[in-house]
């Protein structure tokens, strides 16, 4: 157990301290749960009223907070600041031993970097190669002539298909499969033909890509997947997609094949994309979204169709005014239907 | 191959017969492939016509229906006598035998139960520990320190990362990814930076959890699911979200970040929630509805976004309606001008 | 690597050349990727533009196409015949070859067929028969009983419970998971009781299967899949669903218990279908969409509940026009207003 002062913690995190910079804690927690000894943080200004509950030691949190009883360290992002603070308080300790697992099936062409570790199960094909320090947890399965990046990490069954790439410093949760066959078939005579997919995947630096998602190899070329995107959970990319850097992919979304995304898109969860579309960068789709035509950058979308999101907004607000527009019409037909029997009244007079 | 009596079979499910206590019947199917000899169960009403059809020698039925060949078995809900026939007559002939395949991994600092049964190519990390009688079968991982309950199964291919818990006599299916890390990131300086997941899952006791389902570990503390909730196949749980008792959460369900399930709830097919709202007791979300604000004990929502489903369904009656009420007011702009243009006549007259 | 002229490949796929027939090519790729000796093809109008600026030596095209430098070959279905060309320029090469690997765990009772390849890590258990020339990769796990055909490949990590079918040249995905457990409960004095899922899954010919995709076993019965079917990635299909022969199925679909799809039928991707339901032969349905009835034979639907796609058309534009529908409201109730106050005057004088 790592124990640290405040003013250990400050001096690590940069922040500003209200409170004892003698004061150590040991562990993290959110701010619910905390116990004396833990430092929390407080994100999202939902769980403000928190602040004068809970029980933890210290908080991190933004300038203009207050509370009585508890040590304050003023950052300007706290949940950022609590990533390094659970850097310094957990350092990771079920990090593999270097070294290969007796039962690892590794082809004697492929090469391991230095410091790799590779678990019990694993088995890598002729011509693979895994960069130094690179981490296969049990079960991982990485086909001919693929590369895994310096540094990756491979969660347990992993399976990374022939002949695709991950850069350095990836993190590929378990189940994940990359490199499958893209979904492309051919109607010929009343039957389905398989095109064969020929194209691999290749995943830049920093990536993180999460449990049971999958990522289809390109029919041709490369399914892409830039620098620093996220990715989540039962996340499907097809073929041929091509995803900038920084993204941020929730989970259940679904891409369909040769789509583009630019740089710093954020999809919503469970949100899916038409194929051979292009979402410009900085755009950001709701959850849920369906996505049938391009998106210009910056914009902000929502729907199915997916529409501008303030238009979603005033479209669905009249919706829900339908009861009320019905109702109006009932009384304009009223009105003027009293003005035509008037009127006929007054003609046959 | 079991056989049983009707009338044996009346007496442990405790339903009334009409129909000979003598006969024997030895299987089990549904009630328009079964066969003589099978016992089968009218649960839905939309079937009720198969009960004149149907070649079984015995089904299970509520009270008040009628057949002429074939023999009633009355139940208050045949769905369930069903299962304990099914118990009866088809005892479980694939129980993995008890003890650890010679293949698998074990920790010397694990600890298994008694009767435990424990697969090829399974690995049990440092200090984990497997309650009595329960099976890991073929493939299963379970992280250092995690805990299975006492006559849990893990279906092939189940991971279950480090320091989570599974309770007693839960049922894991093939390839679900139990304490993968939540999806956390902090933006710093056009970059993001994970956030370390430090929590973990606990699962309650009589949990049954569908194939590749993924249920991400806590960033702090825990993400839990209640007793007896169950949980279908490809289902996304985020960090921190707790799940009440007596769930069910239908298959492709996706539930964000810190949300909480009161007990008794229902989620329909691919629903989807956004993270920190709440459900209330025995509130039911109709099939792929999109939630973005919490949910009073009770309530059935529909839609994107969710409302109540009275509303949604007369919102979308009206909505079928649109070209009605765009007719409508083509009729009231015309008449309104006819009586326009006649006062304009007389006025000029 | 293998080369071949254009007046081979003509021969082979049956097209007319445009352009010379000894001219050489060896590679496949996409037409904006493609280098000088690759030929690419052109299946989506969407890129008739890039014909004007390919480096590909050679384009598979549909007729009436124009080009000024690059040979083109004139074909029906250009998808089709790139099908073809792959096939004739890059014959499989990672095949693994027949026999089974020592670290394969294979009852005594089960029975292999010839030229069988089983990979390492594979569990094959009593009496499950494989059939000739069918592969098993790394990790893969066959039941009880289960029976797999003759050609058919199952990628790294695929499980296929007891007593489940799969029929010939099948090919089954990374992760994908057969005859896991319906999803059947039934309530009893506040707990949910399991009903057991004695039933099967039976999968034709020449059915593709994705990855991380879940087929759950029937209640009773079967669970069953057509000849020719194709399945993308994380799709969920459940117990006792039927689903005809030549049907496509888009990633992340989500098909519900007893629900039949008769031949032909499309499913775009996240589309919902509740159970109990049947939809047509040749039926399509819109990405996205919920389906809450049956659908008839040939019908196109879109839509949430979803309805006939011209209908849907045909309201989503009113429902963009709510705006101006408001406005007109409002028109008519001034216009309205202004002749109902001269009346009024008229009737003071």
């Amino acid at each position: 157990m790592v124990e640290k002062t405040l003013g250990e913690i400050a001096a690590a995190v940069g922040g500003r301290l209200i409170g004892d910079p003698e004061l150590r804690v040991r562990g993290v927690a959110g701010i619910r749960e905390a116990q004396p000894g833990d430092i929390t943080f407080l994100a999202n200004a939902r769980y403000e009223r928190y602040l004068s509950e809970t029980r933890a030691s210290a908080v991190l949190c933004t300038d203009g907070m207050v509370a009585a009883r508890v040590a304050l360290l003023v950052v300007e992002n706290p949940y950022l600041a609590f990533q390094r603070v659970v850097q310094l308080l957990r350092p990771d300790s079920y990090r593999p031993p270097p070294g290969v697992h007796p039962t690892a099936v590794v082809s004697p062409s492929a090469t391991l970097g230095q410091g790799a570790s590779v678990g019990p199960w694993v088995v890598i094909e002729d011509a693979a190669v895994v960069g130094d320090r690179a981490i296969l947890m049990a079960g991982c399965y990485v086909g001919h002539q693929s590369r895994i990046g310096a540094d990756t990490v491979l969660y347990p069954h992993v399976v990374v298909r022939e002949e695709c790439e991950l850069g350095a410093r990836c993190i590929v949760h378990p189940g994940a499969v990359i490199g499958a066959d893209g979904f492309g078939f051919a109607l010929d005579a009343g039957r389905y033909q398989k095109v064969p997919q020929v194209g691999n995947v290749v995943v830049g630096d920093d990536v993180e890509i999460g449990a049971n998602t999958t990522i289809d190899r390109a029919t041709t070329d490369s399914t892409r997947i830039g620098d620093g995107t996220k990715i989540d959970n039962l996340v499907q990319i097809g073929h041929n997609v091509v995803i900038g850097r920084h993204c941020i992919i929730v989970a259940q979304v679904g891409i369909s094949g040769s789509t583009e995304l630019e740089d710093y898109v954020t999809l919503g969860g469970q949100v899916g994309l038409v194929g051979h579309i292009r979402i410009g960068a900085r755009a950001q789709v709701a959850a849920q979204s369906g996505v049938s035509k391009s998106v210009p950058p910056g914009e902000i979308v929502t729907g199915y169709p997916a529409m501008p999101h303030r238009i979603f907004r005033r479209l669905h607000a009249m919706f829900q005014k339908l009861p009320e527009l019905f109702q109006k019409i009932r009384v304009l037909e009223d009105r003027l239907g009293r003005l035509e029997r008037e009127r006929e009244r007054e003609a046959i007079r």
